[in-house]
């Protein structure tokens, strides 16, 4: 069969800064691929532009006239293509998938799943697009409670029950780095170091330290900057002591803060540096770590909500 | 006598981002006052433009030729007018005067003074300009240990033994505000509202907060975001909270991380509404506050090092 005869469904993970597109068969199998940086920043706010940019890539990888897509992330938000309002927690899969919102006026069928809200007077949060890949993810998740660490500009940490999203906290850690490397008075200590290494020695030491007193976060981040003024610290061991500081106090949070007793190992979803970043500062905090593939969840997460839609396309092998 | 007469000295905080001077009698009476953005990002780097600035300002004051100027702050930094080597702590008032460097070709006699370099492995840190307020209020210092809070951009906690300055921390607490609320997701949540009153609920919840779990900043900040998305937090309220979670944390690790059990009660350094708010931070955390006024500090200390110097001027009336 050709490409076109095997897509069963467009999906699509439409973030913040960057828009995914696979092109998949009914098994989830990847028939075409496409990335590009037309995330919500560039493509909205409004919903004029999201139609096209969608057509013009699903026309490049091929997609047949007709086929579905199901899109997650921001493209649901208030300011995106259009309003997927959030499920709250706790949220079964079935419960988000449910909430999916068609797009009206499409070129093809549209679905865009909503994001979670946590409306806890305490801690309110919101997500739009990892709920996606928890469900992706699913079986893992069955029966039991787990935690899981979802690294990024905006790190999310999940307790989930069966599968269900029980609760989250968001961290600015990878915001907060940028900010702090970018714009403050670290930046000449800083420089051009961005890049963190795994075995960095400095984000170890970093790292330990603020495991064992995550409250000092705040009076260690100028030590960076009188580091290298008095002590000659490199602008590489100052990204990766930065880097240390900003993960470990996420991670000392994450694990005090999530009520998530019998979760045991924490699963990372996570790909690329920062996963290997993350995987090796959880081990050296003495967590246990499975490492799960985002991309694949997330396509997973998609290719579960438009089953459950009822939505892929005839050439569905019929999988319940 | 005309000001002319009676000037002693020019009392001058040449700092990152302001320039500020003051004609003195020999007592200490201000007899002229001038304050300018002209700080080290606007004139530095490299020397050039301190001498002919300092020039004009003291000219529109009518300071007599001739008369000696002592400067702190950031125009003894490396890239400033003259760099003034850091002093190690334990830092004497004396040892600071002593280490006071003269420029070279100046049209009048000008004293640099150095700052403080906290030469630890663990916690290196630097100041310059801080030194000199401590050293005005030596005289409530005299004898015992205390402890030092000098809010602002990069807040220092002083910790003094005999007007001493043992060792010290610095917190980013200011520039985190600035670059959150300018820079960050934050940013539309917190709209123009900048300004945090000392009596808002918001500080004060988000403080009591932070004070009892200091460890969670990192995860409350993007609850802020959530909040506005969520429970319709409106922006005053979104700014009282980032404040009171980073001015908490900033206490929090000041009290715990300076090892000064015998310092009693906190010495405020402040003015304006910055100090205010430090105020009420510092009394909601059981934390009893003497205020003393920063200018007036910041002119003592170039005071008692003009006379540790013998630099004031011959209508210095004899005070030892």
């Amino acid at each position: 069969m050709s490409i076109a005869e095997r897509a069963a469904m467009a999906a699509v993970d439409w973030g913040t800064t960057r828009l995914r597109i696979w092109l998949l068969d009914a098994d989830g199998n990847v028939l075409g691929e496409r990335r590009s940086d037309e995330g919500l920043m560039t493509v909205g706010p409004g919903p004029d532009r999201f139609g096209p940019v969608l057509e013009a890539h699903l026309g490049a990888l091929g997609a047949p006239a007709g086929l579905a897509a199901v899109v997650c992330g921001m493209a649901g938000a208030r300011q995106g293509w259009v309003e997927a309002p959030y499920v709250s927690t706790p949220a079964s899969v079935g419960a988000i998938a449910d909430g999916a919102v068609a797009v009206p006026g499409a070129r093809r069928p549209v679905y865009i799943l909503p994001g979670v809200a946590q409306r806890s007077p305490d801690a309110p949060d919101v997500m739009r697009g990892e709920e996606t890949q928890i469900a992706g993810i699913a079986r893992d998740l069955a029966g039991r409670e787990r935690l899981v660490c979802l690294p990024g500009t905006h790190s999310k940490w999940v307790h989930t029950k069966d599968a269900a999203i029980a609760g989250y906290r968001t961290f600015l850690t990878g915001e907060l780095f940028s900010l702090l490397a970018d714009h403050s008075i670290l930046r000449d200590t800083l420089g051009d170091a961005r890049r963190v290494a795994p075995d960095s020695p400095a984000f170890r030491d970093a790292l330990l330290q603020t495991l064992r007193d995550p409250a000092a976060l705040s009076a260690r981040l100028f030590s960076i900057r009188a580091g290298g003024l008095l002590n000659g610290l490199s602008a590489g061991d100052a990204a990766a002591t930065l880097s240390g500081l900003l993960i470990g106090t996420e991670i000392a949070s994450a694990t005090a803060a999530l009520d998530a007793g019998d979760a045991g190992s924490v699963i990372l979803l996570a790909s690329g540096p920062l996963g290997a970043l993350y995987a090796k500062a959880l081990t050296l905090g003495g967590i246990t770590v499975e490492i799960a593939d985002a991309d694949g969840a997330a396509r997973a997460g998609l290719l579960a909500a438009a089953r459950h839609l009822g939505i892929l396309s005839h050439h569905d092998r019929g999988t319940a």
